[in-house]
């Protein structure tokens, strides 16, 4: 692990601007991570339920940090190919929870996913997986997945 | 077809409040609908490019879009699936448009893909595929593709 | 469950003919599936390693055989949309299995994920999600993912 | 073009044996390439229909040689994603034809595309993509798309 919860979250501050506010990485283990979506008026659609673009936004950035967490801050990890299927309906009114995990971290590309859930709910509400492409020379220093 | 480019940007306006503002229908056929995301700051990345969030959405709204213009607005068909790839950098300062097509328009199942261009430019910047499930009863009338 | 590992392999013997050969489900519980894929000549590509349409034979058979284990045999689920990911070289003269279960089983849809391991291997060699459009009537007597 | 569909029917033969028989390139242009998969008995599953795995061979097999179209037979380019949705039950009967383009070919990596048809019908019974990982220095010579 090159950067833990506080560290991402830092990062996140220092670089990400407005969007930092809405994310959150409750824990970051080798094996996990786990990433908040502060869900707030901007991120829901007509009818209550979470946008399927805050979805995806939120499955991207919590594998990005996974990346992030083994290879450090110093990465432009470009996400190349990503993947989502829609489960279920959010809850109306609850953050959503990122379980995310590396399944690759190769030289030059690493693949990651996620399962997202409504806060307090045990069904997923979507399953997410993507692809990223590794600057050269950047996955040099981590064990690889 | 049951609805044209202007039944569908009145449609968006109605429907989708706040949202439709960023988005224009250019033109509306049987073979092929293009949608144009008017890129803003909301949609930018650090950096300049377009948030791949606003890529997924704008490929979504497109394909939803072409499917309302088979079977009219009372549909409420729902995303269960979507792959995209990112192929290049989308240009600075450049609004993006799908060009979309319907692939199967069944009567659960809809597929439609869209290729994402900044404007003016002949390489495309994401390709994307999505599918919905349709409410029964909601594609009757629809000649099928 | 509807079905269990002697069940679905019984299954495989009488509907699936030459091919169930290939296959031996290894486990089945409510919470995860394991298929073994017995690697033989047929599924390898010049170089020794196993070809692509074989992990995702595998990994369609296996999803699907985990959504017959929770509605049982009369089901004709019919495979809509998958996605997979290859992320090692698997090795050479070693089956592969597949772990598998079920993120969602609707009344009209079914979706299922699996991870694909050389034996006696940590690091997975694909990941794979399926979609599977469920016929009207079949998921009745199942309790829902 | 670094291949055109004699040199890459010839390539086919050489470097993959048995398989070579299922395959036809019909044509190699730059904006397309059609590819023939000679349907038997080994391509159907129980019920006539081509099988999902074949279907995915398919469309591996010809973005595979859409790529070697440009880059020449020295490449080695490995699939590392593939999305595929199945839109229609193929004809009994009929050959499959996959009509295939290249979405990218950059350094690393390559993304194409394919709509596979049973031979003589309109409506397209599979749509595809897939990404490749492009071996160091393999592409150097073509022109990107």
């Amino acid at each position: 692990m090159m950067m833990d919860a506080a560290a991402l979250n830092a990062f996140l501050e220092r670089d990400f601007g407005q969007v930092a506010a809405q994310f959150c990485v409750e824990s970051a283990e080798v094996e996990q991570l786990m990433l908040r979506l502060r869900v707030g008026v901007m991120h829901l659609r007509p009818g209550g339920t979470v946008s399927g673009p805050s979805m995806f936004g939120l499955a991207d950035v919590a594998i990005y940090l996974a990346i992030l967490s083994r290879i450090g801050p110093v990465a432009l990890a470009v996400t190349t190919g990503a993947t989502i299927d829609f489960l279920r309906k959010p809850e109306a009114g609850a953050d959503l929870l990122a379980e995310t995990r590396l399944l690759k971290l190769g030289r030059r590309l690493a693949v990651g996913e996620a399962l997202l859930f409504s806060e307090g709910q045990v069904a997923p509400v979507a399953r997410a997986s993507m692809t990223y492409s590794i600057p050269p020379g950047a996955a040099q220093g981590a064990a690889p997945v």
